[in-house]
């Protein structure tokens, strides 16, 4: 069960006009797309979380969650029909003093101690919201008003790359909207204007586009075209290298009743709620400022700093 | 290789007397030792990070880590040997679309799909200051006046427990010095003075004292000994419960010649570098204030607040 573990060329290939920036931002940890993260960068990470919580609404309730969650609630999420290929799994070396030491040794002796592992209870939390329904359904019927929640995770999906607006380890910050059809189409319609104008705050370029999760294999393209069809997700495309292609900084979501039928997440009537959400990618949106006004943040437009009071 | 999944009880049982704050701190995420964090206490965790940073050295460089880092690194590190069962290991579905259709698809027809799953090349990182060596060593031979570093990091370490101070994941913010021994001794026993007026500060009840590692089995007992035979460890121990015994919230410590010895770093002249830390465990230290203080944050001491400007 072993893969080769080579000390891969830390910096990405020097094709990609994002390469010029690593350095800025980031440190190599001998994994494509795994990074420290240098002072400069943190704080622009900082600052932009800071602003989009000057954006929440009233009666919102604040949950941060840690990079691992229940690996049952991921199954139940459906993820292995959808993105097998993300996933990433906790595993253990686990047993007796003796089992264990016998495992770990094959290491000093030049043999494959993996063999020893296995699989754990817990998964990498692969997005922000999946650990606000379960908890949310704990509380019994939806109320009238349904539910706000502002939620932030550290994600991890298994997409090794060596482009620097793609990371295996990213942050991931949502707002959350559960209630009727309506109370969710309005929330989304009223955040794609809310962050239009944020990223016009902090001056990015952009355009708003119809899109599609990327749902694995032949079957998956069945689940994005109906995803199109319906109209679900929009994304807010942000250019990172000139030309027309943009990169995904933001999302706005809408799951229909998926997540109230799964979670059993329903109103006092038993109809189940419907879910949307809005998503910032906090590192694509970091990586996008340091694209769009150069590796000197002190010498970023005045408007953007003081959007973002740095 | 499948652990059996169990849909646990989610809070911890009665009889802690830390169980009593548990909904003011978390929500139960279906494992124990990984909770949803609330608002109230994510203010918490983020006011003592601002007032840890306070109390940085001057020319001391920043670095966030994400929760993965490179297995090839931890294995060097020589984290098998010390603590092979504390060990969060990254696995995945690899191969061809046929092939992670296959494995996944098991898990709907009430089959094992974790046997599929293949070790990755990172692993969850179980120390802040584990990926800052590697990267000061890139650098060259260590300049006289040696490096500071201020590390964070949200680590794994595979303990379930009931008890809400011992975390599965959990925030660790470190100060790290690289030099002479000298420099190093100096560095920790300034943070020793300094972390005793954190504590008073914040009102927390502690008593600093020699302490271990957790090192593991037979041979990590003797690894324990030398440890303290050397005086290389010192915790900051804080009563949550009342009784004698306290629970670690602050670590300072002298690795000696080890991490410059295994990543090759070196002063000019050849010497491996020496290196310390200060460890301040965030959740650790959050926890102790509201089992200090109480649950309502607002009904603090005035200076604790004031302190912590909440």
């Amino acid at each position: 069960m072993n893969m080769k573990v080579m000390d891969v060329p830390a910096a990405p290939p020097a094709q990609d006009p994002l390469d010029a920036l690593f350095d800025a931002m980031f440190r190599p940890m001998n994994a494509q797309g795994v990074y420290a993260r240098t002072g400069a960068y943190e704080s622009v990470v900082e600052a932009l979380a800071a602003l989009i919580s000057v954006k929440r609404d009233a009666e919102t309730e604040v949950f941060r969650f840690p990079p691992v969650m229940s690996r049952a609630h991921l199954e139940r999420h459906g993820y292995l029909k959808s993105f097998p290929n993300l996933l990433g799994c906790v595993s253990c070396l686990e047993g007796s003093e003796a089992e264990i030491r016998a495992a770990a040794d094959l290491h000093a002796t030049g043999g494959d101690w993996t063999t020893g592992l296995e699989t754990a209870d817990l998964v990498l939390t692969p997005a922000a919201c999946y650990p606000v329904y379960p908890i949310a359904a704990a509380r019994g019927p939806v109320p009238p008003g349904g539910y706000r929640f502002d939620v932030a995770c550290d994600c991890f999906r298994r997409e090794p790359s060596p482009h620097l607006d793609r990371l295996q380890s990213f942050r991931m910050r949502e707002y959350v909207r559960i209630g009727t059809p309506e109370q969710v189409r309005d929330f989304r319609e009223r955040w794609i204007a809310r962050a239009t104008a944020l990223a016009d705050e902090l001056g990015l370029p952009y355009r708003i586009e119809q899109a599609s999760d990327p749902f694995f294999g032949r079957v998956g393209q069945i689940m994005a075209f109906s995803q199109l069809e319906q109209s679900l997700k929009f994304e807010l495309l942000v250019p990172l290298r000139g030309e027309a292609a943009g990169t995904a900084c933001m999302s706005f979501n809408y799951h229909r009743e998926h997540f109230g039928t799964t979670w059993d997440l329903r109103d006092a009537s038993g109809e189940p709620a419907h879910t949307g959400c809005v998503a910032f990618g906090m590192d694509r949106l970091a990586v996008a400022l340091f694209a769009t006004h150069g590796r000197d943040v002190a010498s970023w437009p005045e408007g953007v700093r003081a959007a973002l009071r740095l």
